[in-house]
């Protein structure tokens, strides 16, 4: 296969604190390999290219490319949005005018599914082009990969934050000394499990960790709040934003749907706030994180960022020998400590399913996780990386958005 | 005045990421002094001293004490307790069969109010102590002071997080580009205002600023966000937990009250989203982090951990020199650069008075700060803490909380 032809690199729906790297590593990779033609960046996702609107990532300052490394959210914007049929048919052919070749896509299981259809759609209209899926959720929820990009990063941070408020909550003596946590994740649990790290000893929070993968009994809930407080004199408790009750139904859900037609949730915290005030008696506070797990960058993973890049850089050369329609992905090897190295899945076995913690790694009281899971997941958030900070805050780069047409890009 | 007898100290009220910080300073100043006493260290604030629950700090290991340095909460532990008048009797009697003549409180206004009732019963009771007053906020509201130890972490953690969940909405094309994230501070706007830190360019979050000094109309908010989402495509609103209406009501308050008598508040950010929602018609995410604000020692200022250390070691120094009722208070220097060093104020003048965001640092639209605020606030987040991690997390300490009983501490 010629390497000739241009590329166009997209990052998809929520951001994560490394996201950017996994862009690095495509934009160095492409650049130190022989492609004959141009990376072209879609800005804001998919939309991008459905509206021609690019950046020429060749041109972009060498310091602005390797600031993405410690960089949170989408550098090239993303987007939220459900690709028509005919959006499908106008995507190959923004790729065929512009002589695009390569399509890397950063993102998750939505993401996958339109990486998977653009490289069917691409084979059966006989356009040579490779495809390859990149993969990126905060969630941890896409299979065929031991884990996922953005995963490890999310759940230091989030783990470091309950171990802070837990000594804050233990410290103060007052009548709000349960904590109740509201943390990401729809339809699996990774994030909240994750939590679970910040554990050393039993008085250490968190003390209960609520998952989707099983079902939600407001009774037994009550009733482990009640133990706990009634033995630690307070209950540091995590909740993922969608556990679901016996019959599936999230325990809180308003009424909008976003655009893939999930459910939207948030406001969870609320609700079992009321209910443990009113049946436990004592009061609780709430910290609902909200996007800041997704983008903290300055407590970030160093192996999570450094394995964001590396599968930046393997979709590339994966590209480069002619592979597509597929996904890079993750293999761990534990054989002499923690290492992990990238291997490749067919999309159509990634695109829509989701992985959840498995039911073995959850307790059989279904309020916290198992040393597996703990074994699984420490691993993932170790190491720092080294934000360069500026009058105390850290100095994150933004790439150029040059305003020049990009039609003359050839074909 | 001679230097005998023992000391106490306590810490009070809602933790810093600093507090410990102080208490370091006490301890190591006391122990490199000729105090022939001990120093207790009050379990759970003023509460300990109550009932009789002490620790000796002496016997603690050196690097337990140097640990403080790094770890946020309470290290002895705090509580909110409002004193009773026959409890200020036994405070003054514990102290007595105890032999304490040293007495360092570690806290905000309620507390002053407290360390000065102790003293102005000592002099009536001509039971020759010292007690000296160590501000620890992070509201930033004492008055009498350029500024509180506490307040520069809690602000950088926020504006941190202003910064990075303000790129993360940038970056996404999506229905809910409205967000909202609320603040603690009671009645002073302090840390709504250092967000505005994160702000480099118009673009940037955070877009508008609200604090509970000037009335809050909700008209006027509704048109600023308007307005801004217009202009922009996204929007990102900070607002204090405080702000109140034109008669000088809380915007929202629940109907619970806390143990000073001070309205509790909570909930804010589901009122303003809302009203957001249905006036002006797009979805709206919030972040409400909680003590998260207080605690993040993991990206804490070094600036504000320094001088958290200097007041605990002045308040010995001056208590070594037998100073009573003042606190510790802070002067700046900017004649070059930024420094900052220690001074005293009387009790009395501290006790109870909050100290606000002055007006002329608050914009004509009552929807941001002035760049002379900026200029107050930025010296006071630079630099970071060198936390240890263990695992990815931060490593943090516990002092040894010895079972014995302390009755052979001689009086």
């Amino acid at each position: 296969m010629s390497m000739k032809g241009n590329g166009v690199v997209a990052q998809s729906g929520g951001p994560t604190a490394v996201i950017n790297n996994s862009l690095c590593g495509v934009i160095q990779e492409w650049l130190s390999n022989n492609f004959e033609g141009t990376l072209l960046g879609a800005i804001h996702g998919i939309r991008g290219v459905l509206e021609d609107s690019f950046i020429d990532l060749s041109r972009q300052k060498k310091e602005n490319i390797e600031g993405l490394k410690f960089t949170p959210g989408t550098a090239l914007g993303s987007c939220r949005y459900k690709l028509r049929e005919e959006d499908y048919r106008k995507l190959l052919r923004v790729f065929k005018e512009k002589g695009v070749r390569y399509f890397f896509y950063i993102g998750g299981n939505d993401s996958m599914d339109t990486a998977n259809r653009v490289h069917q759609l691409a084979l059966e209209d006989n356009y040579e082009m490779t495809v390859v899926g990149i993969p990126k959720t905060i969630d941890n929820d896409l299979p065929c990969t031991d884990h996922c990009p953005g995963y490890g990063s999310a759940a230091k941070f989030l783990a470091a934050t309950v171990l802070e408020t837990g000594i804050d909550l233990k410290g103060v003596l007052n009548n709000n000394r349960i904590k109740l946590m509201e943390v990401m994740g729809r339809n699996a649990g990774w994030l909240a499990a994750s939590t679970a790290l910040a554990r050393r000893t039993e008085e250490d929070a968190p003390h209960l960790i609520y998952l989707p993968e099983v079902p939600f009994s407001k009774e037994r809930f009550l009733h482990d709040v009640q133990e706990t407080y009634q033995k630690l004199g307070f209950a540091y408790i995590v909740v993922s934003e969608g556990i679901v009750d016996e019959s599936g139904r999230y325990i809180f859900s308003s009424s909008g749907k976003d655009s893939f037609g999930h459910s939207e949730l948030g406001g969870l915290a609320g609700v079992l706030k009321e209910l443990i005030e009113s049946r436990v008696g004592t009061k609780v506070r709430c910290n609902v994180l909200g996007t800041a797990q997704r983008a903290a960058m300055h407590f970030a993973s160093r192996t999570d960022a450094e394995e964001a890049y590396m599968v930046g850089k393997e979709a590339v050369r994966l590209a480069s020998r002619g592979t597509s329609g597929i996904m890079v992905a993750f293999v761990r090897d534990e054989s002499a400590g923690y290492t992990c190295f990238p291997a490749n899945v067919e999309l159509s076995k990634v695109a829509n399913v989701e992985k959840k913690v498995p039911l073995e790694w959850i307790n059989a009281e279904h309020n916290f996780v198992t040393e597996e899971f703990i074994r699984y997941a420490r691993p993932l958030i170790r190491g720092e990386v080294d934000v360069p900070t500026r009058d105390g805050l850290p100095d994150y780069r933004e790439l150029e958005k040059y305003s020049d047409s990009l039609s003359a890009v050839k074909s």
